[in-house]
């Protein structure tokens, strides 16, 4: 929260906002637009996009961000603009939308699995995407190779290390060796690199584990690498969500690899970012990293909703027209920001007692001190937590400016 | 899991795939489409369609189906051919997307807030559409006739109460008469019934507490109708989600109302139904209602999702392409029902001992026993719980036949 009620406290202060509509903005607060709306706020998104650059830049490490967050190719471009060296997706669909807006380059940082989803890829990589995708099992590997080799095409592949207990990937060094042979020996597959993510490693001392886990994956990746397991050409190591992204950087050290070895990290959320699991991610990365708290400035929260108070049926309880159809809900519920009146020029900050206690599909139960003047028709702004969730609720996104005013609508490819 | 289990081990048995691929339809388990895909079954559909539609009948009630579980216009208007007085939705855009689609009655289930929201409505007026939405506070009721009266158009409105720690509503009988008297008061307004959902009414003995509270409705009904509170014309009593309809429909005894009285359920899930929470709710209204026992029949599930085994990184456990991106996960996991190997004329049903354990944005983690000949490659058909939050996660949902051939894709508007 703290960064958001920051922006925003800003955001609605009011002057500027009649110019901007001249100039063929909606207004929130005035009405111009039906609610419930999720808006981004653009200052936050230069903000973030400029601050994960410039720490992309001081570590020494690529970015590949994940783009499953907001699948919006607009936000895809504006974070090859501000300098990733490729999109993350995760499944074939999402890669041929973005293939479709113009992405050149895109990791898909899952399996390649199915004969559609191969035929789909096989037609991307003849249009000239640069493609990647993660290989963890023979079968998979083999699949693959029949399926590009018989095409006389080759796919590049990153062969994919998991932990016991988590998502996709050999378990041992043992099993990632033997599977590397086993790419190298099929005729269908170029080896680009070494992938994993660290985000399914949790539970006390996470952070040890972590750089004891991604500190095997930089030997491994070395063992390889002297084997000349990998392809001639750019060998990508990467991992790295939205949580450890700091300590995946430092623990690979991109500095002492092999010049033609690039580190690449691929969070998803920071462009976004919220007032929830991502904020306290992001403070436990500034609280844990030198060079980032170095860096100065911080990430902060883009997303918000409005939407209306359609009842408030007893003292203190509004009920909200936002619902689980609008919002993530998985991992926290929205929290109440700032209300105002219609037609009000800004928004006032809502008291920290406020709070939604329930959600369902199309509604919010919202507690609020009965002192305050809320009333029917009012209109109330909330930060979330997990974008993702909220994101993949709305096939256009607002853009706003720090007055409310919308200027713009971003296209999401859910 | 009961009727869906029987519906697939018919819809699997893998005769007249070939005929039907021959028409111009996509085999699943032939890979002709790209997984994930949401498929929903056409015989199911079509039972639920004639179940709810005898229920209906024999209950001497009128149907207005809460649209927003699919916000499918084309199951809007199968719903309608199958006797629906009127397509209840949630929202204003929501009721622009159907009418748009062509559906001339339609009941927004909630209080219609805000200028634009307003404005959106009062355009449908102009064009024909019959529309109606609730009222639950003087400020709301105040703002509507202002908006409408000042175009010239009269609101038909339902005065919506509720009950304590509830959702939307007025809570006592003394507020509902003051607001009937308030709307009557209005120019731009026309009160047309009364409404309420007993859905937000839990814990023990709940089905004793909504007797009570919607007997309780039929009374105040029946008083704002002796006073004349109604305007002229049909009058509607409307309650009633996926889980109580059936006492609401038995205690607001339809047969003994006055004859311009007209008694309106709104479940919205009946249509697609599940294996999770509204399979229990069907299950306690048999139990329960002998006029549904007495029918024949009963609601089956219609909706699947179908995933590929992406990885199998330890014995007994897979990966599944499937994730809180596709499907629901707030009442329920997704239930693998069935898994086939690609080509294969039939899937198999999978052991019950299988599990989806835990569920992130792209993938499922999927417990089996490893003796199951399970690989990365096979496709793996799951059951839900709770359809609305799978249905908003698909632009397109398939239409599949017995044979799991796809001939068709039904277009949301979410």
């Amino acid at each position: 929260m703290r960064d958001t009620a920051q922006t925003l406290s800003d955001a609605v202060k009011g002057t500027g906002c009649k110019q901007q509509l001249d100039n063929g903005g909606w207004q929130i607060l005035n009405e111009d637009v039906s609610l419930p709306i999720a808006v981004l706020n653009q200052r936050a998104l230069n903000n973030n996009l400029d601050w994960m650059r410039r720490y992309a830049h001081a570590s020494g490490v690529s970015l590949a961000p994940h783009g499953k967050t907001t699948m919006a190719p607009e936000l895809f471009h504006s974070m090859v603009d501000a300098g990733a060296w490729a999109i993350s997706l995760a499944t074939a669909p999402q890669v041929a939308a973005a293939h479709q807006a113009g992405i050149k380059r895109i990791l898909m940082a899952n399996q390649l699995v199915g004969k559609a989803n191969m035929q789909r890829v096989g037609r991307m990589l003849e249009q000239g995407l640069e493609y990647y995708c993660f290989v963890d099992s023979a079968d998979n590997a083999k699949a693959l190779s029949d399926y590009f080799d018989g095409q006389g095409q080759t796919l590049n592949v990153l062969l994919e290390v998991g932990v016991p207990g988590g998502r996709c990937g050999v378990r041992t060094d043992e099993q990632a060796m033997a599977l590397c042979d086993e790419i190298n020996s099929l005729p269908g597959l170029a080896l680009r690199g070494l992938a994993f993510y660290e985000g399914v490693i949790g539970g006390a001392d996470a952070a040890n584990k972590i750089r004891q886990f991604v500190q095997r994956m930089r030997t491994l990746a070395l063992n390889i690498y002297q084997q000349k397991g990998f392809a001639a050409g750019t060998i990508s190591i990467t991992g790295a969500g939205s949580a450890w992204y700091d300590l995946v950087a430092e623990t690979l050290e991109a500095a002492s690899l092999p010049a033609e070895m690039q580190v690449l990290i691929r969070p998803g959320c920071y462009l976004i970012h919220d007032t929830g699991i991502y904020e306290d991610a992001q403070a436990a990365v500034m609280n844990r990293s030198t060079l980032a708290c170095d860096l100065g400035g911080d990430l902060i929260n883009s997303l918000q909703l409005w939407a209306y108070v359609q009842s408030i049926p007893e003292p203190g309880m509004a009920i909200i027209g936002l619902g689980k159809r609008d919002v993530a809900f998985d991992a926290g519920l929205p929290v109440p920001q700032w209300f105002a009146h219609p037609g009000q020029q800004a928004a006032q900050k809502a008291s920290a007692s406020w709070k939604v206690s329930k959600i369902m599909d199309q509604h919010a139960m919202m507690d609020f001190d009965s002192d305050a003047k809320l009333q029917v028709g009012d209109i109330v702004g909330f930060s979330t937590s997990h974008p993702c969730l909220t994101m993949d609720k709305w096939k256009y996104i607002a853009v706003v400016d720090d007055n409310l005013c919308v200027h713009r609508l971003i296209k999401t490819e859910f």
